[in-house]
Order: C-alpha cells, then sequence, then structure tokens
C-alpha cells in the first residue's frame, strides 16, 4: 500500500493497437490524473513504448507472457496461457497490489479473468457490462447494462444488474437520485417479451431500485433515464449501433459541408465549432465499459483503444475505486431477490 | 377495376395527426404518383379536410365509423368496432376494391385486421414488420424485419422473415443479389443468443435465402446488408434508437453550428448544404414500414406522420402492388423449412 493513490493495472498486451497505443494511454493518465499505473505485459515490448516518450513519468513493469488472442476461446485460452497479461492483471487486484484493471483486449477474455481470479459477489448470478452514453442533456450520462456479457437473460439477472446499476450511477455518475428503466419495445407494464413482462414485476416490486419504468428504443438517449438495463444482446446491437451511427453522421457532414465554393468557405469559417461536434458526436472520449458483479473493479476498452481512450478507460477505473463502488454494491446486494 | 392505376385506400382517422394531415397526404400523393387513394372514414370529418384544398383532384370517400384508439387492446377493440376505418380499409382489399391500405393509426391495430381480414400467406407463422432504413451508401437502403410484431420469436419466423425480406428487396427495393444478414453480437456462427444460433444454421441450409452471415450493430447501416432478419423486440429497439438518433444528431448540429460570430458567418453560408444534411438524416423522407406474410400490401406509417410522410406511405404501397410483391412472396414460400 503505502501510497494512497489509486493503483491501476494496465493490461499492455491487449487491443488492436497494442502495446504503443496502450502504453501511450498509460503515460498521459499518469501525467494527468492522480494514479500509480502498473504495466503489464512483455517488459522487452513495454520498455521499447517508453523509449518513444523520454519525458514520461518512470512506471513499473509486471512482466507478463504472451496475450489472448481475439480468436481464442477465453477459459481454455486463460487456461493455457497463465500467465498472458490478463491473467497477471488480475492476479494483482486479487493480492492487493492494484486497486483496478484495465484492459482493451478480448473482452470476453477479460470477463472471463476477473471470474476465474476474483470471483463474482455474493448474490449476483452473472456479471454484467456497462456503458455509459452521453445523452440529449449535457453532463448527465445513461448507463445502459448488459452490453454483452450475457446474451440469454433471466428476469433476475436485470434484476441484478439494475441494483448494481443503481449503485454506480449514485456513487460514480453523480445522479443523487438515478432513474432506472427497462429497455422496452412500449410503456405499458404489459408490453414486451416473456424477459421483459417478468422483469418489470421484478423491478417495480424491489424497493431499493428506483424504478420509473419501461425506456423505448427512442428514449435510451435523452436524459430521462440514469440506467437502462436489458439482456446482453440488445444491449451489444445498441451499443455497436450508437458507435456506427456517430461515424455515419461525422461521415454525411464530411461528405456534405464542404460542396461547392460556398461550402469551402463555410467549413473553414466553422472550424472550431466543427470541431465541438465531432468531440460531442465521437465515442472516444468516453470512458471504456465497466464489469460490475465480479470482486474487483475491472474497465474493459474498446479493441480500437487509442492513447485517449485508454486513458478515459484509467479514469473511469480511478472514479471507480475512489467511490469505493464495490463496496456499495456489496452493501446492496441484500435487497436482492432470493434466488 | 377499369383502371389500371393502383388504388390505395388510405385510414384517413389513424395517426396523431389524423385527419388533417392524413388527408393532406393523400392529396398530395394522389398529384404526384399514378394512384387512385379510396379515403376511408368519417365522412364529414374528411369533407371538412378536403376543403381546406379547394384545388386538390376529387377523391372517393369510403365511410367508416369510429378508430381503434392508440390506448385499446386491438382484438377485441377491431370485433367491438366492425366498421372502424380500419377493418373498412382491409375489406376494401380483400373485396378487390382496393390493392393495398396504408394507416398511420395503431400498429399493433393495422397488424390485427390484416390477420383478421386478410388473413396470413399459407406457410407464414407469423406476418412481420419490415422497416426501410437509408445506409452509408447512397441509394443502398436496408430493409430490417421484424421492427415490432413478434417480440418472441422461433428460428422458422426469422427463416420466414428472410425469405420475403428477399422477394421484397429483389422486386421493390431493386437488389438484383440481396445479401440477407442476421442481427447478431458477433460475426462466428456460434455467437448469440438461442435464437440467433438456430437462425444461423436454418438461414444457412436453406438455397433460396441468399445469406452472408451475421450483422452487428455496426452493419446494419454500413451498405454490406440489403435485408437485416431479427426479432420484433431487438428490431423495435433498433428503430427507435435510429429514429430518434437522428433528431439528437440534428440537435446538436443546431446548437454547436451557430454559436459565436464566426458560427453565425458559417450557418448562413452553408444554408443550402445544411438542407441537404437534414435530409439525408431526417426520417420523414423514408415511406413507412411494410407488413409482409398477410394476403394483401399493408403500409404502417408512423403514428406522428404528416402530409410528407404519408405521400411517401402511398409510394411505397405503389411501388410493392406493382411490383407484384405479394405473387413473388408466394411464388418463393416452398423454399421454406417444412413447419
Amino acid at each position: 500500500m503505502g501510497s494512497s493513490r489509486v493503483r491501476v493495472a494496465v493490461d499492455a498486451m491487449g487491443g488492436d493497437h497494442a502495446p504503443a497505443e496502450i502504453v501511450g494511454g498509460a503515460i498521459k493518465a499518469q501525467q494527468e490524473l492522480d494514479v500509480e499505473i502498473l504495466l503489464v505485459g512483455d517488459p522487452q515490448q513495454i520498455e521499447a513504448c517508453l523509449a518513444q516518450h523520454p519525458t514520461a513519468p518512470k512506471m513499473e513493469i509486471v512482466p507478463a507472457e504472451g496475450v489472448i488472442e481475439m480468436t481464442e476461446d477465453p477459459v481454455p485460452a486463460l487456461r493455457k496461457k497463465p500467465k498472458a497479461s490478463i491473467n497477471v492483471a488480475m492476479k494483482l487486484v486479487k493480492q492487493g497490489k492494484a486497486d483496478a484493471v484495465v484492459s482493451a483486449g478480448h473482452s470476453g477474455a477479460a470477463m472471463a479473468a476477473a471470474l476465474l481470479r476474483l470471483g463474482r459477489l455474493p448474490g449476483i448470478d452473472r456479471p454484467a457490462i456497462g456503458a455509459v452514453f452521453p445523452t440529449m442533456v449535457q453532463g448527465q450520462p445513461v448507463l445502459v447494462l448488459d452490453v454483452g456479457a450475457n446474451v440469454d437473460c433471466r428476469p433476475k439477472y436485470l434484476e441484478q444488474f439494475a441494483l448494481m446499476g443503481t449503485v454506480y450511477a449514485q456513487y460514480v455518475l453523480g445522479s443523487e437520485q438515478p432513474r432506472v428503466g427497462l429497455l422496452n419495445i412500449g410503456e405499458e407494464p404489459n408490453k414486451g417479451n416473456e424477459l421483459a413482462i417478468q422483469t418489470h414485476e421484478l423491478l417495480q416490486a424491489n424497493e431499493r431500485i428506483p424504478f420509473t419504468g419501461n425506456c423505448e428504443g427512442r428514449d435510451v438517449l435523452s436524459g430521462d433515464f440514469d440506467v437502462v438495463v436489458c439482456d446482453g444482446f440488445a444491449g451489444n446491437i445498441l451499443l455497436k449501433f450508437a458507435e456506427a451511427v456517430g461515424g455515419i453522421l461525422l461521415q454525411i457532414l464530411k461528405e456534405e459541408l464542404p460542396r461547392g465554393k460556398r461550402g469551402k468557405l463555410g467549413v473553414t469559417v466553422l472550424k472550431h465549432n466543427l470541431r465541438r461536434i465531432r468531440s460531442r458526436v465521437d465515442h472516444a472520449e468516453h470512458g471504456g465499459a465497466l464489469l460490475l458483479g465480479v470482486a474487483g473493479v475491472c474497465i474493459i476498452g474498446h479493441g480500437s483503444s487509442d492513447a485517449e481512450t485508454m486513458c478515459s478507460a484509467v479514469r473511469s477505473a480511478q472514479e471507480a475505486v475512489e467511490n469505493q463502488v464495490l463496496d456499495r454494491i456489496k452493501e446492496s446486494l441484500p435487497a436482492l431477490s432470493p434466488s
């Protein structure tokens, strides 16, 4: 321990642009945030990346061997490669040497490694991946979970997601009175598929969950909800669609704005405002997905993470640790329906 | 019969802005398209709307009494109100007095009325609602189905949707070799929930369906697919999310572009280009959802339809009739797996 700074184990080998961008992001985080980074991976490769940043602060390197490839089946691969970077990073948390893990590698492997090395929280059947989206209302994000960990869900899983999401919204996103919605295709309680109808009843009955009703596709980004629960199939479709749509809009702007002489002039004049638009639409500034329900703080970065995104992911980890989100979730678990 | 023009029965009483906007759309359609409109609803109200358009062409009014309200349970309401506008419109198709129905009213009621009055096509277990989205590639839309009729689906329903979608893409959207995708959360055949995994096998095995693999959320608007099948829960979430996102993006542009002196100048200079952007992003120009699998051509307009949208919906109906999409679907049905 010694230092009171949050210590984040960064999986330097995971992600499409690893290790260069990951190390770059770690440096940025160490410079900008009050955190201590542990870089987990192949020391030689990490050293080579660090050498590109001569003014970078000193960072501890924790040696690991190999990485779980995107094409590998997570559980057998994790067993076959006990020294893989994600395994080593999780062990650092288990041993109390780090407070959180950040990885932009194989998300299924990160989830499986967290389950194998850290285990589930008591009362949680399935951990969920939560993603934070910006909404129409600036400064008021919405947490959507699950966005991909559990494709076939039971109602009680969604109740667990709702409870964990409530705590996260309260203590990390700063919603004093979070409004929890159930992703559904209509407003009425009897709308939706079997899962939604049964989940609606559970959420309605749980006093610890500030359930405000169904959230239709059109309401997700309205700012009317702080937490939206759904199964990992619907959530993943939504997440990936949302990510793509931002890119499509920017593409349409790029194609249509500069058309003609007036277009070229207008674009020059609006340069600054267009940059603001890009940053509001672009997903890159938002910091990774959270793994909720395991006995440790884990942030899963996008596979295509660059240094900027990685730094945001480290910030998410720091916020979760500083706000003691894990303890808060543990305290709330007795409110769950019996399994 | 007599005339070779397509005859479209328009439910004048259905929709948030009925009957004024619906009648307005019908007039626009009759003026711009080579169709014959039958206005179904309360004659007095329709006459009053027509009186607002003194130069409008003459249109036949088919009297109906009452409308299915948004809050009503469709099937009992349809039985209780046999003369409701949607019932009368469907009967016109059944009796051969109209070639298609267009309604912006209660979509569940339109679907139920089609089932009650027209029936299903042989071999189709469940009709689907299909929505056409613009993609990244201009002039190359994608048909997503089901977007809300069937919240809990079996694999064979999705196979049926895929076959109907293929025919629609070929004969109405003009895709010579449609590429059919299965909405899913990963590219590999073993990814997804139970429904997706089993549907993947059926689609792969059906030679009549040009299945090209899984379509992730990020791929829906890529232009890589002409048809995307999914259950009505995921599809409805996607549809409503997409509709809302267009509005949010326009809102961001509206907020950010005119900021500062340079912003105001730039917006003035770019006026024309911004209008092009609005029309590419805005959903209003796209013409209603299709009800596929019933024994008649039915187009379901958005509840908030205005005259513009209604006119597009009539155009969709016209295209479906002129391209004999119903006969083409019937011809293709023997290609389905046995029930």
